[in-house]
């Protein structure tokens, strides 16, 4: 049996895990990142809780996701806001403590990585991966490989432009898809129009608590046929929608697979999606793409960054 | 030396090149497509050509690039409006007459790849290609290898959604780059605008025939600081930089190149759409890719067709 290492290494905690050939994870760790502000620091740590959990085991790589603008080539953590990095040489700062070969990437590429390597039929070697949440990150793999691109940047689907003039997004850009699918958007979006008088059965919850006020508030609500909730899933299916046909027309994929947490709200956004993809005229590429929910996975970023 | 053949597959002709390893045409020949409305008749003159142009050397494979949707798998023209096409298998119907190996795929992607083995840099492994002419095509190329897809469709950049309500286009969609860059929408936009009083130095030229408003005219009107031509390439720039910050964000290429007659106008719309490439706040991309225009080749299509 061999054995790898995979960390997602996030703003609040290091998960990391030992992983077997089988792809599960075997023993586990994790180390609080935001208790060593010194990228050192952490590292050290995080190489302890790697020597732990490899009990003298042969490793064959230890691989880390990072939320952030990472340079995979070089293991360079360029900017990681979460973290509050700036350039900082993570593989270097690992392979000083482990023995062992250490990839570094995005966090959303080693998600889409471990998605790919577990959840999807042999059959497919074009993917991409939609991660909806608080963010929306992606992974693009073709023919089996996962793309990086000139510095390790592909992927960033979260910005796609939607619509020129549209709101204004975290990035600083206006329109990306971000603003019309991500958690916070869809937050404020929603609560502002609830303050205005919107009529929706979700008046009560967030006359009890704005903070109730959650996608998966608004989607038990459009499950429960509420008009204004499930506007609300189709304005983020069409925008989905229209980043999905144009990666499927860019690129052709077999497959594309959405996760992180809205994805669970599953057929309240794929059907206006699909209704929106439909609006694209080669039929070619549109019906050779299939649209999956990714099964609910909490160590798929760890076991992605194990196979990176 | 060794030769390959090379074949540009369009509605008005089918231009032959004989190419050898310096990808050069060493000799050519046409056959008027036209005149053959059974595939059959024409993949028969095409052959003989091939047969002729190769007298008696050894020929280590023929490409052809046609215009239209393309099972290159296959070598099957699933659709081509310009020839009138439907479920040809065009590689069956030449590998009848030629005992060389026959690869069939879209003549953006041939015109593309052409591009990538002549005008780039060896260094280049991610290169993405536009066609500015009548109609946007592309060719997507990843690790030095074309990007064909499930279905071979991958590439389409000419209906990439610009603004989700726009322009109608000729696909039956709304709001698709081409609308906004595509050469006989530009000229019944101008013309359109000439028509109903728009000041401009090109009122003189409308006057006297409004066939005479091409790109070309409006390039030159441009140049001369006529301001509304001016604005109607700070048009098409935005448009294209809104297309091209999405490739640049999901598949950070090492270079972009601009193939086509539009593509000749170069600063007037490479300006603008640097300008809108710049709002994009990932600077990591954007800054690696650098914007090029092919030199103007004529027989770009049949070299790249050779090397398919």
């Amino acid at each position: 049996m061999t054995f790898r290492i995979g960390i997602d290494l996030g703003g609040t905690s290091a998960k990391i895990g030992l992983v077997n050939s089988s792809k599960k994870i075997v023993a586990e760790g994790s180390v609080p990142s935001a208790d060593f502000p010194d990228p050192k620091d952490l590292a050290n740590h995080v190489a302890d809780v790697c020597a732990r959990l490899s009990a003298g085991r042969k490793i064959q790589g230890v691989g880390v996701g990072v939320a952030g603008d990472i340079d995979s080539n070089k293991g360079v953590v360029r900017v990681s806001p979460n973290l509050g990095w700036k350039n900082v040489p993570l593989k270097r700062l690992l392979s000083r403590r482990l023995k062992w070969p250490v990839t570094v990437d995005n966090d959303a590429k080693a998600a889409a990585w471990g998605l790919y390597h577990t959840q999807v039929p042999r059959t497919i070697k074009h993917l991409i991966v939609m991660t909806l949440g608080t963010g929306v990150g992606g992974g693009v793999i073709l023919n089996g490989v996962l793309h990086r691109g000139a510095t390790g940047s592909a992927g960033e689907v979260g910005h796609m432009n939607i619509e020129e003039n549209g709101p204004l997004c975290n990035c600083g850009n206006r329109g990306c898809l971000e603003t019309y699918v991500g958690r916070p958007h869809i937050e404020k979006k929603v609560r502002a129009a609830l303050e205005g008088g919107q009529k929706s059965s979700l008046q009560a919850l967030f006359n009890k608590d704005p903070d109730l006020i959650t996608p998966l508030a608004v989607s038990e609500a459009a499950e429960n046929g509420d008009a204004y909730a499930i506007s609300i899933w189709n304005d983020i299916g069409r925008a989905l929608g229209i980043a999905v046909g144009d990666l499927v027309y860019l690129l052709n994929p077999q497959m594309i697979c959405f996760a992180g947490g809205l994805s669970q709200a599953r057929e309240l956004f794929l059907k206006p999606l699909r209704e929106t993809l439909a609006l694209r005229s080669f039929k070619t590429p549109v019906n050779a793409v299939r649209l999956k929910v990714a099964a609910n996975a909490a160590n798929i970023g760890v076991v992605g960054a194990s196979l990176l």
